[in-house]
């Protein structure tokens, strides 16, 4: 589709009169000038730029012009979902939710089990978290497909950071105590993430370094199962890849015990079966939501029929029956474990709160709805502090689970309200059944579920569109294998941050060039049919021109000058008389930005070249002119295009001897 | 300056043949392509990115092709630049050098006694380093104008800090040993700073918080002075404006001295009056400069005559003779304090080091030479180093004196060997002539001094451009007097810092309209003239789309279109169907970018608006086609313009019922 100089552009279907037939001014027409937006009051500026900050999605836009009951309708309905999903609610909703919440059940409940002990908690906590936490959620969480309850990478997290602190073995009590007060806190942290509306915090963290950091926690986790898995008895504390692998070969003679490896193995291939075969057909997703289960029920029938426990099959003995009891006087509220609670929570609660909101994000996406995360945040908040105080510890959204959710054709939250009663029914009644299931089972389970977290393939598209990602990818994965989460995580966001100072310091600049038969200029480099203006420097500036960046910029610049000025005088061309700084990308510039044009400016004098500037953006112009450097450079160098800037630049050029 | 369609644009002087003529494609002529840069190998393009990191200047440029013991003298001269100015030195260069480093010796002298109180220090400490780092620097440091020695900020910075660990009245020894060490480790700081070519970071000060930090520290040493410049001997350790003025007014009946405050009194006059002498004609520069020096030696005659020492007016008493000792073994290599030291030396010498680096490049911009900064640190940090060996505390270049020094007509780093000497002289003969000099004085010239550090004219500069920037500056400004220097330094950080992360989380975006008569498109709130284009959604994104504001980026995006939409609806106008993303300031994305591009792209589908991107730059459109965006959107969606883009979508726009 070409259009013709001189004509309008003629399309039948509709109206476009309105649009450019040509780039050029007819003659004798003033120049587009650099418009200056009507200069805002200062307190306008600052509510524009808070709102921007906190309230991007503007949330009490539905309350704007409501009556007073009204209005309070809506708050409940706000801080409830549940009150207004819950009037369009009916049976067909309900059958879908009943199917998913029965198979997420039956997926969670020996997972439970096994990531408690993730956090060296025993079994029945797990069970404990995957009973109030959901059910708080469903009442007001706005999600339609997560799932709540305990998950691998926070357990494990949780359990590294609090045996820092205490033995969990010797001390099962305090260590108790400990993980209650860090959820507890956990839940503090994000609800006042999400109240305060700070909930971009959490998007410090990069997507590499959250690939490299799961896939890091899935093999120590999995690495840590193998004491389960091979049936060893004494095992290392540390969870770094040599202090395991040291743990396992030193036993391999006298401690592994090769009933337990049968039973394991052999479920393992079943588990992994299941896997393939729900990834084969997604008909099937069902087959592996409910083999774990499967698995338990046969495993432990066949520890029980064979007494294979007397065998050194280690089993999971006793799991206390009953519902949730009270935690509330067990927090530390005051002395020297309140810091260390208060720590290790605020860490736990972000990385809980990561993995909450992608999930919710990634399915609200699939299923086209609007989720507001600061709302969020607020409801996995006080699902947590509630948890904490009636025995539970750190829950969030689940990806397995969830993803088991929404293929099971979850409607609502309801399906968490489903799977909790579920949950409460299993610590009711049939606790004492899972007296004889072997800890193997529980290990190969877990190794199933966490082989999912290691992506592969999101690494390999890391590696191949930003190599720098990859390092934060990578750096999070060996740190986490080779020293321990905490440091792996340590490594993933200071390099995300290390990223984010490069980006504000070192700010790319582009040499532009003619793009034949147009008015365009476009960076050289990217376009190599383009082709320089003789005598006219042109530069395009990629940032915001800031303290952090300012003298980097005004330093490259005169280097860009002094190497063209290099190459024209090898080959005896004309002189750069004009400087063009193109500053389209220029989004905002402050006191040290203008500072540094100012001396950018002096610098260029001084060599006889003229600084020339094209399209500043609105803030930038505004504060140009507040601070006089439009009075320094002249109002005339000023210009709304670098095509304009070189067509006023090219007659005022002089002719070199 | 118009130009016509269909011609080529004319111009006598000049042949710019090459000059665009039209915009305008000629008949049936492709539309150009978004180009793609040759992919670089992974090695060239991290070195790459490393080199513009860390070496932007390109340090080994004069060492290309040399010879080998060429290459010897070319690192000596690299390492000591007076080997390569020394050359050219003369008579003439040498009677600029002498007048000023006499004129800036006549300065320092009694600023150093001064100063030295600051820093909790023997009035002798501050002559020392006025001494050994000027000699050092000199034969180093590469800046013709900065006047090394012992500065306000800086010795109170360090005084603070200092008595915060160690009481200076009580452990006087102790006191010095750390002293020593915080001034050694905050040399090690800038040399390592220098080395590892990390100086950008001190750009992470932005100006408004140097500008506030300032203010504040001259306002608190000021009101510190008032113990002198009152006779007051009752005074409070610390440096808040408010327990100061307790300090002062609960003494005013019993405590202040009269005689001292006609002394100290009339002197700040005459200085004053100097000073005003000097502003008012530049050439008179040198009647402020010798003005501290004549009111120390008339006072202090004064006071000898009347012995108004015994009427309370409280003198200097006695100032070491002789010059510096070794204190090679009072440096904290071992012990507790070691960490301290450390901890001190880094801030004050970060602190020292903005200063320092303010100073040289201003005054190199003003007489149009280069200065490696990198390597300026080095010289400062080995100047601190030997300094701390020989008895100094932390040094760094003083504005008030390079200023004088570059009016002085100073030609190079021999007026710091000058005024180095004649400190040497001053030590070994005349101390003892101090004796009888009052403390009011002191306290008069360091009012005098301290009072251009306030700079108003910047302050209400910074208020007229950027309202964030005055945050900043006011933050750090009140900090320092109302609470402490410390307290002030850290905010104006973490402004700074909050200011970066704003910048990289919440990016501005912008619709944009199509100028009249052009192929021009702008942001309507800056152009009210621009019109949008029916059907057409045009938005630019004003950041490199990383992880740290993609899903804001996102979620903005989607709503600008529901605003648009709802807007559109309200006057029952034709629907978007197509959303063109200016992507000409998206520098970079990463792969949480990526991610969040393709979530949009689905968003808008499941809308029935198609996605379509315009300039995508080199960097991103590598990364597009390596992620396969690029094969998920079509090739065909991708546009070198956003004219080119709307000439392609216009027609593809089906009518609305």
């Amino acid at each position: 589709m070409a259009y013709r100089p001189g004509e309008q552009y003629e399309h039948k279907e509709i109206d476009i009169a309105s649009l450019p037939s040509k780039r050029i001014y007819p003659e004798n027409s003033p120049v587009h000038k650099v418009g200056r937006p009507p200069k805002q009051k200062i307190l306008d500026e600052f509510t524009g730029m808070v709102k921007e900050t906190f309230f991007t999605d503007d949330p009490l836009r539905d309350f704007k012009g409501q009556t007073g009951s009204r209005k309070i309708i809506l708050v409940l309905q706000s801080i409830f979902p549940i009150l207004e999903w819950g009037r369009d609610y009916n049976l067909t909703k309900f059958r879908g939710d009943l199917i998913a919440g029965l198979t997420i059940a039956s997926l969670c409940i020996p997972q439970d089990i096994g990531y408690a002990k993730l956090a060296n908690l025993a079994p029945q906590y797990g069970l404990y978290s995957s009973f109030v936490p959901p059910l708080i959620y469903a009442f007001m969480g706005s999600s339609r497909d997560i799932a709540i309850g305990p998950v691998a990478v926070v357990s494990l997290l949780l359990g590294t950071l609090l045996q820092n602190e205490i033995d969990p073995v010797k001390n099962v009590a305090e260590y108790q105590r400990l993980a209650f007060t860090a959820t507890f806190f956990a839940g503090i942290t994000q609800a006042a993430l999400g109240f305060l509306r700070l909930g971009f915090l959490i998007d410090f963290l990069s997507r590499a370094a959250i690939v490299g950091f799961m896939g890091g926690a899935a093999i120590t986790i999995g690495l840590q199962q193998l004491k389960g898995f091979l049936g060893i008895t004494n095992f290392t504390q540390n969870s770094d890849i040599i202090s395991v692998m040291q743990s396992v070969w030193g036993t391999v003679h006298h401690g592994w015990n090769w009933q337990t490896i049968l039973i394991a193995a052999s479920f393992l291939v079943f588990l992994l079966l299941a896997k393939y075969i729900g990834k084969k057909n997604k008909k099937l997703f069902w087959v592996p939501a409910i083999a774990p289960m499967i698995s338990v029920i046969l495993s432990t029938f066949i520890v029980y029929i064979t007494r294979a426990d007397k065998q050194g099959v280690q089993i999971v003995k006793n799991i206390k029956k009953g519902i949730n009891s009270s935690s509330v006087n067990e927090i530390y509220f005051t002395g020297k474990y309140l810091g260390t609670g208060i720590k290790i929570g605020v860490v736990a609660g972000m990385i809980a709160l990561t993995e909450a909101s992608a999930i919710g994000r990634t399915f609200a996406s699939m299923k086209d709805y609007q989720l507001d995360g600061n709302k969020e945040m607020v409801a996995l908040g006080l699902m947590n502090v509630v948890g904490s105080m009636t025995s539970c510890y750190v829950t969030t959204g689940s990806f397995s689970r969830s993803a088991v959710n929404y293929m099971a054709g979850c409607q609502t939250a309801v399906s968490n309200i489903v799977m909790s009663l579920v949950v409460l029914l299993t610590l009711e009644l049939i606790t004492p059944l899972f007296e004889y299931t072997p800890n193997a089972i529980l290990a190969s389970i877990i190794i199933n579920a966490v082989i999912s977290l290691i992506d592969i393939e999101a690494a390999l598209l890391i590696w191949k569109t930003d190599k720098f990602d990859f390092i934060a990818c990578m750096g999070a994965f060996f740190g986490v294998v080779f020293v321990s989460v905490e440091i792996g995580l340590l490594i993933a966001i200071s390099i995300s941050f290390a990223k984010i100072l490069l980006q504000v310091t070192r700010p790319r600049t582009a040499i532009l060039g003619n793009i034949p038969r147009t008015t365009v200029y476009r960076n050289v480099q990217q376009y190599p049919e383009a082709s320089k203006v003789p005598g006219i420097l042109i530069l395009r500036v990629d940032s915001a021109i800031y303290f952090s960046n300012s003298n980097y910029i005004r330093e490259r610049c005169l280097r860009w000058l002094t190497d063209e000025e290099n190459q024209l005088k090898a080959k005896d061309q004309q002189r750069i008389q004009f400087f063009i700084m193109e500053m389209s990308p220029v989004t905002d510039i402050d006191t040290s930005g203008i500072n540094a044009l100012e001396e950018l400016y002096r610098n260029l004098q001084r060599k006889g070249v003229q600084l020339v500037l094209a399209n500043p953006g609105p803030v930038v112009i505004n504060k140009l002119h507040a601070s006089k450097f439009t009075e320094l450079i002249g109002d005339d160098h000023i210009f709304l295009t670098v095509a304009d800037a070189v067509m006023a630049c090219a007659p005022k050029m002089e002719e070199e001897a």
